[in-house]
């Protein structure tokens, strides 16, 4: 086995974790959102742009809100979940950039075309967003990501013009029935070509 | 600290893990890359879609070619690195669908339109991209992910109309100066919202 991390560390970010679809009753605080930030905010971006944005939706009136938004496949389980997250990118991290990336101040003028910006922050956020997933999984608890929403609709209600949504998570400690069985993966040579 | 997984693989995977820009000579075999391959193929895409495809440059003759076409600050470190691999999207992936989630037979359905589709393979094989980053450094190696390069060339070099490529990471063991000082993050309050 060649890999460093160990054994029970691959099993819960990866081997055993799953997208769950219930979840207990258990809360999800303030305080393990900021613990699993404090980790996955060092995970690497294009010149450190950092575009990811989270926007916890805690209060009863926006979970609802939320919930009209998602496809009818999603809406129970948002509706019910501890804790949900918008994961969003913005699209205007170039302001940033000379606090973000210090030692290369040119870095802003690179990105002052909009359609520039919008392709990078959504390539970056979607980085930091699998390393959220990874420190939900990181906090012991399970993510439930989802694209299966009105994107415009979600943007309109919760973000504005500069922000485009990626996708929702439902986060919170697994029930018992909180999975499918897992699906089948592509095998390493279907995937990897040597050149 | 309310994170379960243990703080030697939080500094391994995200605190002390860095974007390496200079390796030892130690190669990176197959059998690495197979079992970071293995790990992270887990990671959770939208309905299993999986459309993250890796070509490894292994050959010196594919990576002069590579190396003509990164951006004149990546080309050192890319001709010099032990490893090198091309991450790509594959626009086609809805084709392996009906394998991959067989319990839905709609879903490629849902992918008609090539816009759709290389919307969703970029979103997805960005997810799996950040989970190949984490993959690289469980392995005990450092990535060098670079977006500094002529993407199309890149396309046109090693790939077809189908496959986008969405980075090139540089893969090894750290040499001794191998990181420039780590830039600043964006603070919790920045980046995360209640509602």
């Amino acid at each position: 086995m060649p890999l460093a991390l160990d054994p029970a560390a691959q099993d819960l970010l990866f081997r055993e974790a799953r997208t769950a679809n219930a979840f207990t009753d258990e809360p999800v605080t303030d305080e393990q959102v900021q613990a699993i930030y404090d980790l996955v905010k060092y995970g690497p971006t294009s010149m450190n742009q950092s575009p990811l944005r989270v926007t916890l939706v805690r209060s009863a009136e926006a979970r609802e809100r939320l919930v009209r938004h998602m496809a009818e496949g999603n809406q129970a389980k948002t509706a019910a979940a501890p804790l949900v997250a918008i994961l969003s990118a913005d699209n205007e991290f170039h302001e940033e950039l000379p606090h973000l990336f210090p030692h290369f101040p040119q870095a802003k003028g690179f990105f002052g075309d909009r359609s520039v910006r919008e392709n990078s922050a959504r390539l970056n956020a979607a980085l930091q967003a699998a390393y959220f997933i990874i420190g939900v999984r990181a906090a012991g608890l399970a993510a439930g990501p989802m694209t299966g929403l009105d994107f415009e609709g979600v943007r309109k209600e919760f973000l504005d013009d500069d922000h485009t949504p990626l996708m929702v998570v439902n986060i919170g400690r697994p029930a018992e029935d909180a999975w499918y069985p897992r699906s089948p993966r592509l095998d390493y040579d279907e995937v990897v070509t040597v050149v």
